[in-house]
């Protein structure tokens, strides 16, 4: 039943960092990455590589920035067959420095991107590549992006070291025949290389769509417990896990740790299925405005917000 | 983009009811039936109709019988296009008594069923058939069946006038190319027939396996009001009206009472996405023993449960 070609992604602690500035406390990231190894999880992204020069560290917590020894520390004594990833913002880079990944103990760099950034991220992928790390190109927002840049973008990826391209559906809009065209599409002009999907869940479509990808021979697959991330949220990893049927998979770990940590958290944090969520989702824009009327106190205006949205298109 | 043939139903107040005995107000009744009706949805769903006799009055609220004298009051002179339908349980019949389709508030009669229980369906069928009700039969649990039984019925099905038969993943177990497979098998063996959809939401499926009917060309589309319905509850109506793009809908109205009913109701009632009706689906198995674990202290005891139920199995 199972690819063993497919690699899931844990996202957790980055995705999830959206949500409350990256300020998750060492007990919960130790938690988490004791569960995903146990529950035989390929990778887990720990957060961003940020520069401070940009994220001053007054308004962000560890997991924005991801040192090394930070995440040494995290990991130590735990177990572990599970691979370390760090994503870095293509856009968002000055003096970004990594060390050779055998003095780091980082496995893979995720190098996220909008289409116009390209040139920034294959420039990044090279380094991360010649400094011995995995690599991936996560092309974020290609549901606003006109195809035919995308595909320019693709034939020049196409040329670097990058292993893995990721489709990204940043504003959770696409339901399963674009997938299957997006992911058709990177087969086509990505030889040689394997593909990845990322989804948001703004209409309830994460998983869903996930599946179409992994059906049209994306191995690289996101998730993160529980569905968390910001928004709407993304693809839930348990979800992920029961349909693969991995036999070295363990669902029992992930099970305990989405009781012990996520239902608690889920009382502080908000993520998942909301209306105004679904409504920039249908609209295929960015989930900002949503976000920014989820602070208010007409945060559940639903059908104000909807007219406002829809008017300013 | 839309397919005029589609027709949609909301079955908030059926399904739904499922989890308050069918307790529903009056003003919420009439609520949901004017948002439908302005939304142009095509038809609503009541609730039941039972027999006092196998379903005692002390038990229950109003929408578990349906009475056209009920249904009538509450209607009253809300201006509407939005057909009338009643769900009844072809196993669960008694003495049945149903007026002729002109004397009655109520359009289609839906007969639900097991595939053992199809020859009572039938009878049932043609008794609403004759009265003059349209009809659909549908046919639940098939992800439990086996596939000989289900030809064996759709092709009794086929020789009566029913005029849809739905796909009814009762388990929220199926992904896409199951429904794919089911929906051509229901097509090639119900030839001028239509095929309805009906989805749990178990592993946040109900949507995208309403779409993935839909492109298999399902016309009779199930949707309820954020989802609502037992354990994991249904597709919701929301998101189907943003996929299907019909001019004839508005989406404000539905959001509207969403606002207004569906929100205050989710701190009363429970559905939605919840590990236990995830453990059920992934096993393939009906969500009772979730919904009996989640009335007692252990509620949030998901790997526990996950043993417990892989163990029995």
């Amino acid at each position: 039943m199972f690819r063993e070609k497919i690699k899931v992604l844990d996202c957790t602690i980055r995705d999830g960092g959206l949500i409350n500035n990256h300020y998750f406390t060492d007990e919960f990231v130790r938690a988490v990455y004791k569960a995903v190894s146990e529950a035989g999880i390929d990778y887990i992204e720990m957060g961003y590589r940020s520069c401070r020069s940009f994220a001053p560290e007054s308004d962000y917590g560890p997991w924005k920035y991801c040192d090394d020894e930070k995440i040494s520390r995290i990991i130590d004594g735990i177990e572990s067959t599970t691979k370390i990833s760090i994503m870095v913002d293509a856009h968002r880079v000055k003096d970004q420095q990594f060390k050779p990944v055998d003095q780091s103990p980082v496995d893979m760099i995720r190098v996220a991107t909008y289409v116009k950034d390209i040139d920034k991220a294959i420039a990044m992928l090279n380094i991360a590549h010649d400094l011995g790390y995995e690599t991936t190109v996560n092309i974020m927002a290609i549901s606003a992006e006109i195809e035919k840049d995308l595909v320019e973008a693709l034939e020049q990826l196409a040329e670097t070291p990058v292993q893995v391209v990721y489709v990204v559906d940043s504003f959770g809009y696409f339901y399963c025949e674009q997938i299957e065209h997006i992911v058709k599409l990177y087969r086509k002009l990505l030889p040689g290389k394997e593909i990845g999907i990322h989804c948001h869940n703004n209409q309830q479509l994460a998983f869903a769509n996930t599946i179409e990808g992994i059906i049209h021979d994306a191995n690289y697959v996101d998730g993160s417990l529980y569905g968390i991330g910001r928004g709407a949220g993304n693809c839930p990893l348990e979800l992920v896990m029961g349909f693969l049927k991995n036999p070295k998979f363990r669902l029992e770990p992930i099970l305990k740790v989405i009781e012990d940590y996520m239902l608690p958290m889920r009382k502080e944090l908000e993520w998942g299925y909301m209306i105004p969520y679904v409504i920039t989702g249908i609209l295929n824009e960015h989930p900002r405005a949503a976000i920014a009327m989820r602070k208010t106190k007409d945060k559940d205006k639903y059908a104000e917000f909807y007219e406002q949205i829809r008017d300013v298109m």
